[in-house]
């Protein structure tokens, strides 16, 4: 067991196949992913041709923080466990995430550093999509890349509005009274 | 001059005609704008079919806080003011926007309410995309679309990171001390 992913060599880390030997788990996954939630069955499969499949000990990190990063992950089963160092001398615990969620969206898109360190709360098995993946979809598979880009922008829309609305909050908050909503 | 724009009877608008009408202008902004920034010429005009373009009397406001958003724009010439309103009995300048900028984006796509309201700073004109427009790019232009998606997607991105780390310090440093960053 060990294999290479996103510039570093992970021990715990095994590599199962392309996403077409699990169809029926990204399907699966895919259609509770929130990203990929309307997609069809067809472009689910179409989706899986550009996909590799892993499995990863549990306990064993896979995405770094501060690492560039490369690609994105869609559990399909398992937990993973989402910790951020902060100022003090261990990691938080920022999110526990379970099938169907995705994983270092934001980073393989822009490529800037790793918010946080991602790692197998129990043994996990994810499907992988690196940038090259992500870029031969928009080429090759427009259709099937808007449907899946246009569910990306309305999730960090939402997640943007949650994060302006806690920032507005915690500022008044901290101006003058506790904030209202 | 008074047109209905988003479900509103705006005084101050005059509506110009086609996107493609405007075919220089808009190529001039759209390569201005960040979300549509690598977008060949070819692909621009394409994109005009899909835009109307409007005038704005200065002072006007064309999108109103609280409203539900169904159409986005891209300032072509003017200055637009952002304004919101907070808990006091006055709004406040949150933003000026010059050619290029888009604004309108999020609620367009989510139709969630608007975030702030924009007025015309002085005479202004812009390029507007509505929801049905952009659905319609989906479909029939989906090269296109994931093109515009995913310059839209790194936008968000980049938003949703600032709003993050802007929360962290504040909350790091109203906890303890000044923030790092």
């Amino acid at each position: 067991m060990g294999y290479r992913l996103g510039g570093r060599y992970i021990e715990g880390l095994d590599h199962l196949g392309s996403g077409l030997s699990f169809a029926e788990q990204i399907d699966r996954a895919v259609r509770s992913a929130q990203v990929f939630s309307d997609l069809a069955r067809e472009e689910s499969s179409l989706l899986g041709g550009f996909l590799n499949v892993f499995r990863v000990r549990k306990g064993s990190p896979f995405i770094f923080e501060g690492d560039e990063g490369t690609f994105m992950v869609v559990v399909l089963s398992g937990q993973v466990s989402v910790v951020k160092q902060f100022d003090g001398p261990h990691p938080k615990l920022v999110a526990t995430v379970g099938p169907g969620k995705t994983l270092g969206e934001m980073s393989m898109i822009d490529g800037e550093p790793r918010f946080a360190t991602c790692l197998a709360a129990e043994e996990t098995i994810f499907a992988m999509l690196d940038r090259k993946g992500f870029l031969e979809i928009i080429e090759k598979r427009p259709a099937l890349a808007s449907k899946v880009l246009l569910h990306l922008v309305v999730l960090l829309n939402q997640r943007l509005r949650q994060a302006s609305a806690k920032l507005l909050e915690v500022m008044e908050g901290g101006e003058k009274k506790p904030a209202r909503r």
